[in-house]
């Protein structure tokens, strides 16, 4: 057995409640500590702490994110970097993100505890603001620090509370007139490691402890405003009928449709949103607004969905008289992630005899910021039942311990070889 | 050319006019007279006044129906009854309702005018809170008149400001307690005979003066409850969902195709209420909730289309892993009306030399109650573009005019005649 095998894993469940009682029960159950809070600075200022007390050197760029430094034997070397995020949705899980972190301090403080020295510096980055639950947009940190963020879109951003998030940014004391500082060069990075919970049922059900990601989906956001004419539910025959929500549910069945074409190269498509307009029971509906999404790692594959979707929309204008206004929300570009890394994850699961899959990502994360920039890899462990973004979100310590060991014999290799 | 046929239509237009002051614009634009209301209260005093102005006897009932009597030569005969209610919708038009309660008095009017007397009493009712716009139940008092009202429920009725039934009643000087005492018996009747428009578009696009209505469609309502799981958009493969609303899609579909299957016998069917829960982008819905309507004159075709909604229902919840809890909110009985009246009304229509069609309607009225208790004829008149409910709801003066030529022609033949 590898010594990278005897893991604390006790030690890194107990750092992770600890954390946790940052935005315990806040809203009712679960956990809430969204980003730029007091509740989340409290958080990170306490995490900072168990940085510092590795020896760490630590620092917070002008976005936010936490860029805590344990020195290489070659200081020039590019890092290996480590991280995930610390903020959560509303009612959210312990889990997502916050285990990422929190396992990151625990590969440090065991080669700490082994007096192991590495050629490369190793970097534990917490990333700011991964969750859309505050601002309505994701992965905002590792954004901003691989130079992919649209800053004037982002300076729009408001909470629900009409915040700005220049305002949040001010409360917390960034400056956000600096956040184009904070963009990293490739050559700063050797590889950057990311340990998240699956949040999908995959791994439970093929009863595996670790999915190496190979690709993360990105997903394409349409609005779709249907537009047809109300009438009496009664006294409108059948075929005389402009009905906006019997098209809207010949679209909704055509993204499954479509989605399910496509299932061999994991793409998926959801209509989340459907707004009927009147929504009386006597009255034909004439407007119905629908949001959807398709999410994939091959563009092709999204692009198949989409075309047919808007040939859909054409023949629906044709056939059932109504007028249908598309309009693309967001379109995100899926990442693939480095083979180099995949194969690394894959040698050292094996060596660990770790049970494992390669699988995509369907959720976004911040190692699909750091992929565009750096080799990048993303190890995922089984959660109860796909669970996530629920108070209910659950890990198993067995299934944490197998993600550590994977994390941490991954850091080694990469931080101890040039090459 | 019959006698009948010279109508004073300018007088019912200007009649039509000045009860129409009482409400107009009250909500921004259309009429605004919902029942109980005191400016319901001062278009029926006013109303009245007309009538007595014609030497009618007029009372009001407990329920706040009225009554104007013409005295016939044998006023123990059955009368001959005509009418039509005088409330609104929010932001209503001037015709539904109120025109066949003017046309009524014209009715009246010009036999006064030209001295007939007639054998039988003529009565004029004005119903009182045909729309459901305010209590949300809709020919309040033609149930009340026929004995098909059930107290109970309506007396836990409240309005939108929470004003409950039984105190409008005593704002509006009625008796809540006494409203059995309105119920009449079948022999008082000879017939009741009622002017409206379609509010439809069948009587324009098929280019006729007169709808000739033999049976009126009733409505079935029905929630149905979908309950599925919720799960992350992206990482929820597509073989593994429970999605609520693409269940829903499905049933919204086959509501469509089913009521088309039936469309020979005029049935209708219409998903016009579409709850989605959480509602997010990147959340597959756990949760629907449609409220749906078929109507028809048919029960056995009502059924053909309800048959086929509950068979989808078992097979949804077999295919797609989704719970669905249909309830039933509402069952009306059709009424087919009486064929001797539909006889009457054609031969009129014959002699006066007007289009007409026999067909059914597919909205409620108070001859549809009126249908239960006595013979009963439904006069339609087109209206543009089948609108109604609407502040651009509109029937031309032409229009008009044959049907209250044939109303009075109709009214005319039942009362000079005892068989």
């Amino acid at each position: 057995m590898n010594k990278a095998n005897k893991m604390n894993v006790n030690r890194l469940l107990a750092t992770l409640s600890h954390i946790n009682q940052y935005g315990a029960n806040q809203h009712g159950k679960g956990i809430t500590r969204l980003a730029y809070t007091p509740l989340y600075e409290e958080a990170l200022r306490d995490f900072i702490g168990l940085c510092e007390a590795e020896k760490m050197t630590v620092r917070v760029d002008a976005f936010g994110n936490m860029i805590a430094r344990r020195e290489g034997t070659n200081p020039k070397l590019p890092v290996v970097a480590l991280g995930s995020h610390m903020d959560t949705v509303i009612q959210g899980g312990e889990y997502d993100g916050t285990l990422g972190v929190v396992a990151a301090l625990e590969v440090i403080r065991s080669l700490n505890e082994e007096e192991i020295e590495t050629i490369h510096p190793i970097e534990l980055i917490v990333f700011a603001c991964e969750e859309s639950a505050r601002f309505g947009a994701s992965t905002l940190g590792s954004k901003a620090m691989t130079g992919l963020l649209d800053t004037y879109s982002v300076s729009n951003l408001r909470d629900k509370n009409g915040i700005t998030i220049q305002q949040a940014f001010q409360d917390y004391s960034l400056d956000f007139q600096k956040i184009d500082k904070v963009i990293r060069k490739r050559e700063e990075f050797k590889v950057f490691l990311e340990l998240h919970i699956e949040q999908g049922p995959i791994l439970e059900m093929q009863r595996k402890k670790i999915g190496i990601v190979t690709g993360i989906a990105s997903p394409t956001r349409i609005e779709v405003r249907i537009q047809g004419k109300a009438s009496h539910s009664g006294t409108t025959p059948m075929n005389d009928r402009q009905d906006a929500l019997v098209a809207a549910a010949e679209i909704i069945l055509e993204v499954e449709h479509a989605a399910k074409e496509e299932s061999a190269f994991g793409t998926v498509g959801t209509v989340g949103v459907c707004m009927v307009q009147p929504g009386a029971m006597n009255v034909i509906p004439d407007s119905v607004h629908l949001q959807l999404e398709v999410r994939g790692t091959s563009e092709q594959s999204k692009n198949n969905v989409l075309d047919s979707l808007f040939r859909l929309f054409r023949e629906l204008e044709e056939r059932r008289g109504v007028v249908i206004n598309p309009s693309v929300i967001i379109v995100e570009r899926p990442v693939l992630l480095s083979k180099e890394v995949v194969n690394m994850l894959t040698d050292c699961s094996n060596t660990l005899d770790l049970s494992y899959i390669h699988m995509t990502s369907g959720a976004g994360h911040d190692a699909m910021s750091m992929g565009h920039l750096c080799p990048t890899g993303l190890i995922f462990i089984p959660c109860r039942e796909g669970l996530s973004h629920h108070p209910d979100e659950y890990a198993s310590a067995e299934d944490i311990e197998a993600g550590l060991q994977l994390l941490k014999e991954a850091t080694l290799r990469f931080a101890i070889s040039t090459t």
